[in-house]
């Protein structure tokens, strides 16, 4: 079957396919907020309704959350054939603040930028615009065919902006329908405008919550100003040992299981000639604050941080009182490269933690999650294929890069089925992820078909 | 005039005094808070109208803030008699967090517990109910005698827990009205349970809140964790380094004017057998944790120190949000002593803070109020007098004592009218100022009104 007429068929339906695009971003499935529990049930029986207009058997299942949707489209004659799962999200994130959006966040439309034409409203990118650009190159393989290159299995889920906690007891349930060749998610970015990415480097993340307590009760300062400790005092210093002068974590044994970079990633990366002072300078920042002897790309593919989330202690309003708090509290996470062990790593830092406090504060702790970072092979032919396919949409090669973030589906996938998914997706830095006024790139949404229907042709081949 | 028959009138009527002070602690006049502006307003309206029921010509004099209450009683031969002005405030601190409170902050009520009555409320001590000990000890006077002993001139304010930042101009405007031969200031606390006090030393206050901002935006810090930097850290290890190791404030310069205390005033000190055990054990805390090789009372009484009392920044909301925030901030005071001049000391600050901070980082500061610590003289006839009339109400003498706490308008009539304030009252150490489930005892209410028609018989003989 050739590829051309379904690339030509892609450009010639492109405002259908946004207006399809349009339907699915103005359900508001925000699944962290119960208040839109509707909607996402509503996003999921559309989504079930695309895959059967495509001639696929997919149902929606119901989790103790928001449903899931699964099935598969079969090519006219399977035999000896690849089979894909596609793997997406239809969930988003909230909206608020939401005075800070210009436009009705589910009143997606097309709005023109001194960078070019832009697809605007929550989703638009993270990740509806992302798992359409996939079903919409099926779509015009089967137009054009009436056929498709490969069995593939569709697995959408509208969990993932709240810490998906019905899939992986979903995917062990269903194992069987889940195993393939190849894994395919689309839930990230291109390298640059020009260059398409396969991320093989995901960091895992550790969260804990951490809150010291002094005195039983607020106090005045005038009154025990002194004698009495100060919990948001013993905090902050707390806090600022967790780096040394260097930029180095100091939570003993942190570093285990990091490992070195090969050189010839390393080479790879260099030529990328990552823009670190344009990418800081977007958020009015100059100068690389990280771990020091590292490049800003190595400080965020393949170096482990850790960052406070978030504090809080004392009076924190309008105007000024002279309480000495009983509490303080702070939020912190890790990002964790390679074999770092997020238990091990949870139990040192809380042992570090007590041994920094005096014997009068009380400290409690939360936990908030556990993954590991991952790395994936590069040699297998999928990644060769994938990577052969996307350069030949893109004007520059496809890299093999890392990802600073988190995609724990990634490693459910090799937990669960055994497969290496492969990550790819047209996403951009500044589609402004999670915050007022997303957007996906109208050039991402359109060589994103084409890069999917070219990826399937060579997958298959 | 007798003094026997107004103690016994007070005592008589005490059940109505509670009442009239209920109808005060009822009025939500939390001055920090412009939500509570008509609040403030009725509360100054209530005390000139009890004032108006003594006789008095007080009126309520607009401000840019809330109101002053000013006015005078006469006795009825008003020659050669003493003139005294009674200074008090009726606005009260913020109430949050709310949910720690036991009962609603403005629906006062009389509670046992097990150290006997109390009255509880926001504002039972600070400061109407200090306030009301003296107008009661006025209503007493004018009730038995048909008179009063001395010329008296009563003085509110409503922005004492707001920075007071109308005080100084309507003080210098209505400088003549305030001129008396004696000030007295209901403010402060008894010594302990048995030992009334007369305070001779304030610290003063200086308030500074700083607001550093990194990126200008929240990040991700899946994409920007690792280069970009956190200004929760940058804060945390700023205020990490505002103390050394021995407990000692780091900003430069910042000991300067700090008086030695002299031998006979630590004696006295040493004298009152302090329980400092017993003072941060009712707190849950057992280990003074102020500057080293001071005493605990010399720490509260005769120290300057340093104190973080708000601090906030990133996600503090419910669950986990792996964000790199843009802004964070803290609200830090200082107490002064002696001749620490709090503007010189807020420059050292700022430049300090800024000489922490990298480049990269904008840093933002609102001042908070500033003001001077004091010394009085002991060796007035006034004081004297005031030290017979409390320790003839009280089981123990009277002590001079100390005052961590910053009570300005002590210092500004001293600049002002040129006249040293006698600082007496009859909170006490557990009366939750400024925090949930604040209380004054009712013995306090009622030996205070009590004090006061001796300390009024006592300064007019």
């Amino acid at each position: 079957m050739s590829l051309a007429p379904v690339l030509a068929q892609i450009d010639a339906d492109l405002d259908e396919s946004v207006e399809r695009l349009f339907n699915l971003l103005r359900i508001r499935s925000i699944s962290t907020d119960p208040l839109y529990k509707e909607d996402c049930e509503e996003a999921a029986d559309w989504l079930v309704n695309q895959l059967a207009l495509l001639g696929s058997d997919a149902k929606k299942y119901a989790t103790s959350g928001h449903p899931m949707v699964l099935g598969d489209v079969f090519p006219n004659n399977s035999d000896g054939k690849l089979h894909i799962l596609f793997y997406g999200h239809y969930d988003v994130q909230p909206v608020d603040p939401v005075d800070l959006w210009d436009r009705d966040p589910f009143d997606p439309a097309i709005e023109a930028t001194p960078k070019g034409e832009v697809i605007r409203g929550r989703g638009a990118s993270d990740d509806k615009g992302q798992l359409m650009t996939f079903i919409e190159a099926c779509r015009a393989w089967k137009l054009v065919h009436g056929d498709f290159p490969c069995r593939i299995t569709f697995f959408f889920e509208g969990e993932e902006e709240s810490g998906s906690p019905s899939l992986v007891p979903f995917m062990q349930e269903h194992k069987e329908k889940l195993i393939s060749d190849v894994v395919l998610i689309c839930d990230t970015g291109l390298f640059q405008s020009e260059t398409p990415a396969i991320v093989t480097r995901l960091r895992g993340l550790l969260g804990e919550e951490v809150t010291v307590t002094g005195p039983d009760k607020d106090l005045h300062s005038g009154m025990y100003g002194g004698p009495a400790l100060n919990p948001i005092r013993i905090l902050s210093k707390v806090l600022a040992n967790l780096h040394d002068a260097d930029g180095r974590i100091t939570v003993p044994g942190f570093y285990e299981g990091v490992p070195d970079l090969p050189v010839e990633i390393s080479d790879q990366w260099e030529a990328l000639k990552f823009d670190h002072q344009n990418f800081l300078g977007n958020v009015d920042l100059s100068v690389p604050a990280g771990e020091q002897g590292y490049t800003p790309l190595e400080m965020i593919w393949s170096r482990p941080t850790c960052e406070i989330n978030g504090i809080i202690g004392g009076y924190t309003g309008e105007g000024f009182k002279t309480v000495l708090p009983s509490k303080a509290s702070a939020k912190v996470s890790f990002r964790l490269v390679g074999d770092q062990d997020p238990h091990k790593i949870r139990s040192s830092f809380r042992e570090y933690i007590r041994s920094m406090v005096p014997d009068d504060c009380k400290i409690e702790f939360i936990a908030h999650g556990a993954s590991q970072g991952s790395v994936m092979s590069t040699q297998a032919p999928e990644f060769k294929a994938a990577r052969k396919a996307l350069s030949e949409e893109w004007p520059n090669e496809a890299a093999f890069v890392g990802c600073g973030g988190s995609i724990p589906i990634a490693g459910h996938f090799q937990k669960i089925t055994g497969v290496t998914p492969m990550l790819i997706g047209f996403g951009k830095d500044d589609d402004q992820l999670h915050s007022p006024n997303e957007k996906y790139d109208l050039e991402s949404f359109h060589k994103g078909m084409r890069s999917w229907a070219r990826v399937l042709a060579e997958l298959a081949d």
